[in-house]
């Protein structure tokens, strides 16, 4: 046991239920609201996107749900990820810190989007649904739930931003491998879209758009449904799966974690880490620190407001309460593309607001270092989205060697990085840079939420 | 145990030690002689370019080698790499075949090429060599020796063909997060690139000038030495760690292979595989068919000849008996670069000579219509080369159709697409296509070996 740098579960001790934080917390998360009258948002208002089962999770106050067989069939393609012990980075930064971290690069997509893909489409597939469509920006969570349709025989057709769709071909390829539609958006197969293209024929596209597209081409079809890949509850809420299974392996060495840090873009993979260690907190059964930790071009939980937003550009989702830069703030193109959410996840915001977990934000230049000491240490080369987990343990490991605390640092990586090679050459070549973002643009953008 | 999908070894399990298949062999290999005087090669020949404890696994006839602790701590970051039952194919094929494939893209550089750079890298660490070279085509070896010279703290210093360094250049990305050097061959560093360079400033390159040019490096300094990706004795000793795991996995869920398939280039993937399971086919513990895939485009050992050839262009190697088109052969540019050798291992071609291995060529459509359908139905995206492999698991699953044999089949995912998605582009558009070889090609270059 001394010498062992990954740890692993059976596939029989894989969890078999998702752990729904918000029995647990010391009140509830405000409600999301319709977006015409402000009223509280019903099942009724959710159901032309969302099948009945997900609406239930949305809003269920269970503490725990049974993961369904038939999705833990296909979890097994790749759960239990492992938990792995960074002794050769703990070893070059000569810190006295353990730092472990869980792995979600070893799905099938690369991340840890398949965790919420596969029970999405699951769901839609029980109720006879028999075609999704989705927004994607570079391809992470459009790839994902095009394996999942795959796997449950629905056709799935994703709305690529089309400055992604033109600059980055190898993910629309992923998705067209396991058998999804790719159209750049803005398209011409939407009204919005062609009222877009009509004004600008070459229409970079933003994910907003592509939101506005997959969604109408859904609500006009009712054998199509809508599928979001973070931000809503039941997305963080699959996401569980991870945390658990961390516990689980923590526990097989007898290790507690003294700090957990994650990276927070809509919140899912943070909440899906946190959650479950946050329930063993709130029980007085161990007492992590625990740290969101975004990137400094899009700061919404450390310098966005807590209140009431759109989740899309064009203002047609339920407002939401949450930490937000304002649904027209545009992040610098930094290359975490995943992380660059104008919003956070209402649950992640509501127990940031508790007090229940911390929040810094980390420049990318600081994050690629890390990720490529990482590298070269572990082997492992990280997505954008995860070198700010990586960069955070960092600076953590560092503390450790100054104040001699042996603390146990737990991270997860999230994804690996084989589709975003062009990031690592910009860094390595001297072509990267940090960007800040001033505090008028981000006036500017809070300007435009409605009252 | 019934519903598994992965059998996986605790990190105990791994073994440690690699199989030398020579000494169970009925008779010996023939030997390498040298290019000049024709003799039986000896150590001192080899000196210049490998460290004396490879040179002596090349040459060993010991049946076991202990894998040293500090290339087990390593292989720890992957390994014991995963077996799978490809459960979703069978019921896809209705197949009463039962297919079992080993994974090696679990690794970091995303192949089974790690497990000989590690220990390569490690033996010359050892014997204080401060540099390596080698030459790489799309870049899975010189990854692979790039990520091994990080963990041992030695440079690295990789030859990439011009037209990959231009064309693709991701992998050269992931070469460089993991510290090594990448030149264009042919470069302004050696002799041989600067005359190469004159004639023409835009040549394209070859692997065998990129060998040419970092074995000239190499044997100029006398701390550095050179490494090969494939074809030798001692790499294809190190992969049998492959066949070894593969052996204990099955034997955890009460199987024996029918028929093991690998897909060849150089040759070490299909030895690391079927080594171990050909020493229990030779004591009568089992009675595995064992069959070699290999591209039509380059038929080495279906359409090439049994005898002493140059394992480089050039023609500065030793002379090896080996299945060969001929060293001037140059096989169409199919995706799966890996598989574009003139020639096989000896220990390969001498094991296919003995009758202990059948060999079937398969033009890459097929190749990657069956890559495509194992996508789908298991969510990993193979490598171009292992689509060869997979498309004869298929071949043999629906012959157990239509015999209705429940045979066992086993095979090796030696590595991950994430790299080569372009090539299921190329095939998804319609715009691939199979290539066939002339008879009065392969006699072309067949002249030009040796007497």
């Amino acid at each position: 046991m001394n010498n062992y740098t990954k740890i692993l579960l059976e596939e029989h001790e894989m969890p078999t239920q998702w752990y729904n934080i918000i029995p647990d917390l010391p009140e509830p998360p405000p409600p999301p609201l319709h977006p015409g009258t402000r009223e509280v948002a019903t099942a009724d208002d959710l159901a032309p996107l969302f099948p009945k089962a997900l609406i239930e999770q949305e809003m269920s106050a269970e503490r725990y749900i049974d993961i369904p067989g038939p999705v833990l069939d296909v979890y097994r393609l790749w759960r239990p990820s492992p938990l792995y012990r960074a002794r050769n980075l703990e070893k070059m930064l000569d810190t006295p810190a353990k730092i472990f971290f869980k792995y979600e690069g070893v799905s099938p997509a690369g991340s840890h989007k398949p965790n919420t893909a596969v029970p999405q489409v699951y769901y839609n597939a029980l109720e006879g649904v028999k075609k999704l469509t989705t927004e994607t920006g570079a391809g992470q969570w459009g790839s994902s739930l095009s394996f999942a349709c795959a796997q449950f025989g629905l056709s799935c057709e994703v709305w690529q931003v089309a400055a992604s769709f033109r600059a980055k071909p190898y993910r629309r390829t992923m998705m067209e491998i396991w058998g999804g539609k790719v159209y750049p958006s803005p398209s011409d197969r939407t009204e919005f879209g062609r009222s877009l293209l009509a004004q600008n024929p070459d229409h970079p596209g933003s994910l907003g758009i592509a939101i506005s597209e997959a969604v109408s081409e859904a609500a006009a079809d009712p054998d199509t449904r809508y599928a979001l890949g973070s931000v809503l509850n039941h997305v963080l809420l699959h996401q569980t799966i991870i945390g658990e299974e961390a516990l689980l392996q923590l526990a097989k060495v007898g290790e507690t974690p003294d700090v957990l840090v994650g990276c927070t873009g809509g919140g899912s993979n943070f909440g899906g880490l946190a959650f479950p260690f946050l329930r063993e907190k709130l029980a007085g059964r161990m007492n992590p620190t625990i740290r969101c930790v975004e990137p400094a071009a899009c700061p919404t939980l450390t310098r966005g407001q807590y209140r009431y937003d759109f989740g899309d550009t064009a203002g047609l989702t339920p407002l939401m309460k949450m930490h937000t830069l304002g649904h027209d703030f545009i992040p610098d193109t930094i290359h975490a593309g995943g992380l660059r959410y104008h919003g956070m996840a209402p649950l992640v915001s509501h127990v940031y607001e508790l007090g229940l977990a911390e929040a810094i934000a980390i420049p990318q230049m600081e994050c690629f270092d890390a990720a490529v000491k990482f590298a070269r240490c572990e082997g492992i080369v990280p997505a954008p989205e995860p070198t700010h987990a990586i960069a955070a343990a960092v600076r953590e490991a560092l503390a450790c060697k100054e104040s001699g605390e042996e603390k146990v640092i737990l991270t997860a990586l999230c994804g690996h990085g084989h589709l975003d090679l062009a990031a690592y050459d910009s860094y390595l070549h001297g072509t990267m840079s940090d960007t800040d973002v001033t505090e008028a643009e981000i006036a500017a953008a809070m300007a435009t939420i409605p009252q």
